[in-house]
């Protein structure tokens, strides 16, 4: 076993992602060392800093700023805390992981982004699902050209269960929350940027989602600057659990992601052939896609190389959110372009 | 077996399809006897005659409309003969099975049906895939609540290879040759009226299309009077074969309809795990679905019931489809409601 | 459509399997003419000629032997029948088609087969399972080599439901009735003779095999010339349909055919996956093989080539139901070379 | 969280399974301190202990039989090495886990057997696979009577490669080294012990196991009390992985569990529909299963209930394996009675 050179690592914020995080950085990849947390919920910093055997915790995410033996620092508290953490991060030298997203304003992005570019650090978006090895292998095919040229993406997405009212209020709508994720998947499966998009929003799940002004069930047109056109559905609540499919169809064949069921076990009786539902969330879908995520993170810190989830992938994504939301409200397809021209 | 009263039929045009009609009359269905065929190419409806013992045939098809011992006709003939030849059955009181699209004028359309409705003859309209045992199936755990409230409508409709120009030039375009029976598949999975059409056609198959001022490969989101939404993908080639896939969400679960595969072999070598393709094309797949609509028109004529798939059907898909090619055209959402006060 | 030069054919027994021979010969092969049925009931074989349109029917199967203007007949008569037709069939000149198995005696397949062979006429045995696509397709994929050298072969071959008490008594037990079309295949996919067979009867579906001296549920180990082994199961009641899997893994890879389902739909609710049962029984399964074993006969007639299953093929799995028989009484494996020494 | 009781171990042996063990205790399963290891490699001891923090390292393994602050040990050693620890492990008064097989002779395992009931301390033997997410379904669906009355077992269960040639000869043959884990899961599956045992080996994959008198391709015929009836069958080399699948038949159903695949892509091209492989062997396959069952012998340990895999267990499988072995060798049925009174 030879020594290696450890990443120390600062993470603020430890709730369900952020716990997420930790185990993988603590118990799954040797090269880091996590020398501090912080939260808001000082006892739960506390408890999350005994069970990993994490040195250093407090309420303050500054002392991480400061301490000059910290290499990088993970974000993993709410969403309004994110572009104003990494810009913190980058005024420090540190190598930034940020969940997505990076703000909801577009104005606020850009400005971050000029931090991270004018300081020189990493900035690497929590885009996890690209790290999924099932997605992985469908965009190392349309890569390699086995598809040919794309001409019809097509995503489904759907939740097992509406999050809480609280978390909807704040949440920025489906189309940032939700639909963001799989507009990443269309850039990071296509190589190629969205044009225009035709978004079409309903209530049909729980009216708190109108209360809200937003929408539970959602459909999505997308055109490509390669020609492809791109569909998506979405839903906030699928009664059979978490439903994540992707295909890309082209004119040489097509390769398409199923479901993950919760075991491989068949059943057949007098009334048909049953089997196992697809696992229930994302913690057990994509519990993996976490690691490889932070496992990149950490690779490009330590070799010093471009973190494959960019700071311009993290404001793409919420340049087609706000596009499809403005689609969905004035029921009219809207170029990218219009988005881009505004901010 | 008891002596049954057969159904006495003239087949107008032995095509592709008619012959479909033909053998499936003739070989499989007891309760009929097909009188005469006619046909435009005089050899060709000696051949077919001869073939299945048919014992008159002629270019002519008024002989089948004037003859009294005719109760019903099948309209295999080119869609443009079709209006004129329902009418003209109707005026004979025969029962018509017409295949789709009546017409690609609304205009007339009306008119015919109008003549129908006068004359109180019996109308089908050829929507064969309805009478597919898995769409049928689908159909049935929607109507009967399995799914509960329908929320989001799929369909992957892509043909193995592209038509020959002649036929692309007069078939009236992607939306009303071949998202037809999309349509149509939507009113019968849902028993829901369309309400709003978003149609996006690009032409990434074959520059022919672009000739035609037509598309080969679409992608439409639909919004339906009970709230669901529908999203349809088209391509005029797909590599592995015809691909035809319908999947209905709703408030209490799915229903998914996959590929007929050619066999149920399945081989694994070192390199991967390998099945059979999708059947090759509609005459593979629907092979069934043709006998089955033609038994439900023949046991409509005998029982004197109202046949599966009526005028209105008929005008509907027409209707749905004129209002995709606008929307494609103009690029914005069309609702029928504009359609139908042009119309 | 070119002048074909039919084959006249008789057929001996028009029971189900009977019906489903002449309901191919009629309606889907056009390369024939059934000129005559033969029946012990009378009101049947009328029955049967009126609803086909066969010109004669009658109780006594001489007639149809003694017709020079009959040039092959298919007998689907009761097992006990076999051997004597094959024989008055040979006499008589004309090829034969002949349901398995020849006959539960071995000295008398022998006899027979020796009828055959001087009268020089050609003998097709029924094995339709042959003729199947899915297995026809493994067997192609074996014999060129895909799977390299085969090492181990399962077959599962489980019936929806047992026969009614007098079929059993008369069956000549589970090997001989059922099994045989395992045994047949197995020869079938790996071109290989059977060296020894170990069989292991249980009665676990109904009291009544028991009563019959036989078994309702068997399992087979067999070793065969080129070194493979294979395994077979069967049970006599599936409640979930006709159970009709194989399987051959070699040096290089593998093959297997699973169940051909009533339909393709897939159903998720919360409680699970569902999808449809496997066909129901053979009727369902392999109407198919009925259809191309008879295509093969007529074709083999015509041509005047070797039928595609010969007698000895129809011997062989007869000894190897015996060894079976006498393995499963005995408990012990037993040699194909100790049945043929016997015989 | 709160404070727990944590389980102090010593593992002896850090070879490929030790490290699996390792792993999980340190890095995956809070209620345990592993304080020491043993293997006669001081060096991999060393870097084991390094890399896990593990306080102390040694290649004589009676310093962790002497230390009063170890609870359990978990014996991960070579086969041969194995009764002689459990019964030293026994007499410190550890709770035992030690790898399967207990031992390959009946008489030493009985004597351990002995030792371990007077001394009173848990022993749980490691059949990894019971603890299988989709193996214990089945169990589950079995115990529960799912499948009603239990009838035939079907265990495929092949290996991608063989052993070296070293571990061939010491392994104790195909029957105790491999099919062991299929005759410990067929008592898992139907709580029912083994009555009897035909086997057939053959040496199709290479002919050093001819060279070290055992075999690499076996067929198993099994008979139950409870009146089922099981077919295993094993090669030493798939070439397309490990394959691991399991059927359960019964009077009301069929529970069967596929293999696990690399990941659920689907790539259809002109040439076919193919996925991705089976996982490729054991680490792979049964990672997670490695942890379940250490978190079941870690919970028997601090809860002081019965391990859930009882040396009796191990010396079933062990028995079963002899009877298969005799019975490949003599080429007859063997009863499990013929075994118990000679051991």
């Amino acid at each position: 076993m030879e020594e290696i050179e450890k990443v120390r690592l600062g993470v603020i914020g430890v709730g369900r992602i952020g716990k997420v995080h930790i185990e993988n950085l603590v118990n799954r990849i040797p090269a880091v060392e996590v020398l501090e947390v912080a939260d808001v919920d000082m006892d739960e910093a506390g408890r999350v800093a005994g069970k990993y055997r994490i040195p250093s915790h407090s309420t303050n995410h500054r002392n991480i700023m400061d301490r000059s033996d910290i290499d990088a620092i993970v974000i993993c508290s709410s969403t309004d805390s994110h572009a104003q953490l990494i810009e913190e991060g980058a005024a420090a030298g540190k190598a930034v992981f940020c969940e997505k997203p990076i703000d909801l304003s577009l104005e606020r992005i850009h400005k971050t982004l000029a931090v991270v570019k004018d300081s020189g650090v990493k900035l690497q978006i929590g885009f996890n699902r690209r790290f999924d090895a099932n997605f992985s292998k469908a965009q190392e095919m349309v890569a390699t050209g086995k598809i040919g040229q794309p001409h019809v993406l097509r995503i489904t997405s759907r939740d097992p269960a509406p999050p809480p009212k609280d978390y909807i209020l704040s949440s920025g709508g489906i189309f940032l929350d939700m639909t963001i994720h799989d507009f990443d998947m269309t850039r990071f499966l296509l190589r190629s940027e969205v044009k225009e998009v035709y978004a079409r929003g309903e209530v049909l799940v729980d009216p708190v989602f109108k209360e809200a002004d937003d929408w539970d069930t959602a459909v999505i047109t997308l055109s490509f600057d390669n020609g492809a056109v791109g569909l998506i559905d979405n839903s906030r609540r699928a009664v059979y659990g978490y439903d994540q499919r992707v295909e890309v169809f082209g004119s040489d064949g097509m390769v398409t992601v199923g479901n993950e069921t919760q075991d491989s076990h068949t059943y057949l009786d007098a009334g048909g052939d049953h089997s196992a539902l697809p696992q229930y969330f994302f913690l057990e879908r994509y519990m993996d896609s976490y690691r490889e995520e932070m496992n990149a993170f950490i690779d490009s810190v330590r070799n010093d190389t471009d973190p494959p989830v960019t700071g311009h992938d993290g404001l793409m994504a919420v340049i087609i959110g706000l596009a499809a939301k403005k689609s969905a409200h004035e029921n009219r397809p809207v170029a990218i372009e219009e988005i881009l021209s505004h901010s």
